[in-house]
């Protein structure tokens, strides 16, 4: 590190004072978990936001490791509306994969880094309560939920002591019976409560386009409204429709901007938050 | 509840006051998890020592869960003096199980009592650091590790807000490696570290007999040098044996007393609490 | 304590969970202290409640044993409306009976079973600031007061430090001169500034009747209307009637219920609050 | 006040940066509680002792109150070696006098001042666990009583709460029996449980004289060494004799000095301390 | 100290009961700090308000220094209505006349009285935002400010730490641009910020007077409508104008009673703090 | 910022990890204060480690400005082995250069980083207490001072809050009296008080040469044992021999390690710190 290694350090300086003391809601998608590169720098990025002071909370998500557990168990799977129709025996293996073998992994890389991360699932003390989430069509999705409520006061009590939670997408109701949640809304709905100042989405597309075809229509940075107008125009469709009802419900509920970032890019993170420009789409709250 | 059962709860006054404020670690033996009625009681009994001003921490373990996935996984495995050879496939679904499955169901179990249960690992906070576990023989066990140090400031954060652990027995070494731990000899670290009130071991076996074949012959309460001479004169043997090393290296580290006790029986926990004679065979650490 | 037994504690469960945390004031009238049974089995059941977690105030009688102390002395007293014409030395007597005997061998009894219980009078810092009861009759009662204010910052420095208050009810004005306050008034007062969860009367009456010569005309659970009509009604009448007054002024003021049991009968305060129907009359605040 | 009066408030500033935070026992003797002058000018003195951030700690006599209580009963008590033989209802006499009378009227007076002062009892949160005293000579003193040990936690916990606890000379055995216990004892063992700045005797005597029938050989000043050899000497003797044990044990056990203070010469408290010559005798802890 | 001064000691309990705990503003003016009898004796006061448990601020000028140092190095300043032009070098010189002289020795001074005061000017962690005061009549004043905003959390985690803050009234702009300020105004802002019990103006004036040729005409006590009809009669004018306008806007913004004391007379700040009649004049907030 | 400068903020993550919650001791020497552009650097770095978790105490020089200022003012003074006498009006003056301007200026400059800094000098609540210093020539150098004593209590109380204290290095005895001290030993004094993890010593000099005209005989690392060999065989000479008198005394008292760094070039001290060769000498505690 020489001179001019160091004036980069001290163009980190602007952020690192913004930010201090705030809250991150961090979702990190499964579709990435097989880029060691990305996944390494993405420890490093978080660890670096954390000793600047930064709170961090990480929801992750993890379907393709669970498809292939499901896989090895000859257990078939049938889909309604891309939702896992997930009978007792799936959401076994579903919350085996997510809490036994994801969860604890992110939480070791971050552990071995230095930072005090603590991998729990939203059945632990009750952080999130849930119910079946119940179709339209009256379909059954078997144990697929809803968020019903959060318990930030748990949240909260772990951040305060410097810890890192990183929270597998599980609730369980009253009974005691677990569901398979979302990642996205889980992250939206604790982002919501804890009106933090970023809600980011890391997963495996750039960001949003004007057109998807255009690379050169990428959008840097927009606001509500005009996301709103996007999905009006058919222009944001698809896959891309849920997460943006998960990132308007957190900015509506006091959260102050949303990102939407490439993970498969190593330092993604950092950059998005480090650099004015960014790296990826900021969904800008508004007041 | 009338008159003469409210005398009852008054027969537990002397109990609540001695070990108010104290700390039990409890291991909850993976081979009783099948009878639901005991699991049940085990809960009640847990919820009102915890409510009752006891600090608790349980540690579990999960053998038979871990077999049964196993052979659903078409996934062979060896054992070596009892010890299951672990190859990191294995290890894997080792994990999956205990930190995924069992780890959770006991934690919503407790949290549906209106208890703050904490489902975590050992790879948490750095709570359990491991070594590879070696043998004389030189055969290879694979990720089987032995206990190197605890992270007893994580454990206090959590017991001090009111939070109930219950950890699986999993701990990493430094790179992060994940290795299967004897959960006998995980609480007996855990309550040498925190020089605990109880360590409580709840299986399948009733205490100690002097001969084991006859019921007459059990011991209620027994001593450090009692035991090793029952240990020395053969009396004690078999699958006895390592957790009597747990239970004698606890004592020497100082926990006051260890319990061995039947978790067949329902609320055999809280009768071996709450009455002089107990219900198992208490070790005394004596002084 | 077998099975069967544990089952009768684990049936305390969701009420120890349902009232943790929160504050109870209890009047124990005087009438009751001859009673040595009771007596015992009120301490017990004070000291489960208190290791329960719930915060106890006490506020005690003692009508009999100040008139057995007059007697002694030979000196007269009347009574104006059942109240005790008071003089300067009489003042003193009373205050020496409460303060100095009967508010001791509470609290002593209380700290013989390792709870923290602190004697004071109305007049210890300041905590019932009192002024002279005036008849409408223009008659002198002499030194019998009304309560003007709680000092409720001490009573929660005693609180919060697990300390139990057994109060006497006596308070004092600004030129320090003593009163003698009737202590169900004292105890409302208590309780509607700290909006407790119940305000509790324990006397030698088994709580209200629709028809006081009829047995099975007793009324389990009423709330602040029904209280009103059976007044206005005349089936609560005599000595009742100020009970009453106060139990109601406690629920405007926010206190949650208010109890009446007989204390005659032993352990009746931890059946009343221990199981659904218990034992004497519960008046609801309603909402 | 105008500026000469101003420079005596001035040169009491050396005193209160002395004492401040420091923690005075005050044995307030019952012989000088008739004289309304001095009593008033005392209550003065500590309070204005108690806002200048001293800690005080008043534990109170009451011999010739109880005397006269019980010759209002007709009760006849005996004494031997000085010290009141006392049965059971003697017993219940002296607490009611000195917790229910003498301990209020003190509390209250301060109150009145601003201070929060508490009266309590050596029975509040077992305060003051004591003993029988026996004699050699095997006479029985009934309930005359010995202290055993200090609840000093109690102590601390209202005096860091800025509490002034008035304390009458009462303690308790583990079976709830009272015992009436010599207060400047009791003063002695506190301020040795505390290590006190000063343990202060206020009583109806000017202090220690080297001949009592000369006032010109008062003694302003003496050390330990020099009161072991008045008493060898004879100079000391008499009722000064327990005094003067009193107050070495005290010193012996690390309070910082002791004084002898005449309470019927008004203000004569706040003279002492606040004036380097004082007014009575001052007994140095040396080291 | 004699019986009759301690009395006198005594005559202070009520003021110091009713201050203790409260804030106090004192601008002490730059006019007198060469006459050292007068300063100690104000050093002697602010100690004996501190160690009676007020929490003292203060606020110091230093005109006559600044002019002094200026002359010493041939520096000629200009006024425009009473304001010092302030160019760069002059501010530097201000600075280290305020900053660096007269606040130092006020705080070494304090210090000796074993208070622990601490000198610090406004600029220190942002203590006073300033702003370029602007005439209107477009003459530039050069370094010459306005307080924009007080950093009160700055101020209350010395004081909550038993700090006295002593203050030179320089502020500083967003690019780190010093300000002369004046120090009547600061003290005003700090008081309206904190809405302190009392902002005491000490100065070489005696107070207020309805005819300032008419010693008799001298106003005690005053409330905020008269000043303002003073002010509109005339009988208040020229350098006295500016100070009411302070004290005006302190009393709207919650600060209790506003005093002017002439700080030549020996110890006039506990004569008017201490007696009921005060030495200089009040002016009630009123409500 | 790109990846590529992300991943060296990501180089910094082991020492921030490794410096976190520990305290640094900074001496910024005054002849680098003409140095805009190194200033400005300066202040980025401290600025970018406070953010970083470590706590940050400076002290600062300031001889040249002194010498400035006593030539406007026509004030002659004389040196003696290299210390300025000083005489009354030589002291005002340092004082004023000192604590009223370099303080200030350092002081203000990181507040407007949002740092909250907070200039002092050694007067303000007695941080350093100090005697005259004695020459063995028997020369009077006036008011040049020794540190006697450093309160640290007050340090800790500024540093827990999360202030960065710029100490001007002035200290006082106990009559109140100034003296000027060499801010190297001031730095060192501090430094061992508080056992600090690094005192750093920023000057015009790039660190240790074995040969001073020889370039590449510059010293990176060395231990206490070579530094004293160094000086014995005359290596080390001349001005840098006090320096090294300072490093010496704090390594002996529990400073881990001193680094000598050019604050000429910037961003020198980060480099220092955040790179494994560092830029300028690091003596080692060594143990």
């Amino acid at each position: 590190m020489d001179t001019k290694n160091v004036e980069i350090l001290i163009e980190a300086l602007p952020y690192i004072k913004k930010f201090r003391n705030k809250t991150f809601v961090i979702k990190y998608g499964g579709s990435i978990f097989k880029n060691e590169l990305a996944k390494k720098a993405f420890i490093d990025d978080v660890a670096l936001l954390s000793l600047s002071g930064i709170n961090i909370i990480i929801v992750h998500g993890g379907g393709p490791n669970i498809s292939e557990m499901l896989t090895k168990l000859d257990k078939k799977t049938r889909f309604i509306n891309g939702l896992r129709v997930t009978d007792k025996e799936t959401m076994d293996i579903v919350e085996m994969v997510l809490s036994g073998k994801i969860n604890k992994e992110i939480t070791t890389e971050l552990c071995n880094h230095g930072i005090n991360a603590l991998g729990i699932s939203g059945r632990d003390s009750k952080l999130i309560t849930a119910k079946k989430k119940l179709l339209n069509s009256k379909e059954d999705l078997g144990y697929v939920g809803e968020v019903v409520s959060i318990n930030n006061k748990f949240l909260l009590d772990l951040v305060n002591k410097n810890y890192i939670p990183v929270i597998s997408p599980i609730g369980a109701d009253d009974k005691g019976n677990a569901y398979n949640i979302n990642a996205d809304y889980v992250a939206s709905f604790i982002s919501s409560k804890l009106k933090t100042e970023k809600l980011i989405y890391i997963s495996d597309v750039k960001g949003i386009y004007k057109d998807i075809n255009d690379d050169s229509s990428f959008i840097n940075r927009v606001n509500k409204k005009e996301i709103k107008e996007l999905i009006n125009k058919g222009f944001i469709n698809g896959g891309m429709i849920p997460k943006m009802e998960c990132s308007l419900m957190a900015l509506d509920n006091g959260t102050k901007d949303v990102h939407l970032i490439d993970g498969r890019k190593e330092h993604s993170l950092l950059i998005e938050i480090f650099t004015n420009d960014g790296i990826g789409t900021m969904i800008e709250g508004g007041f």
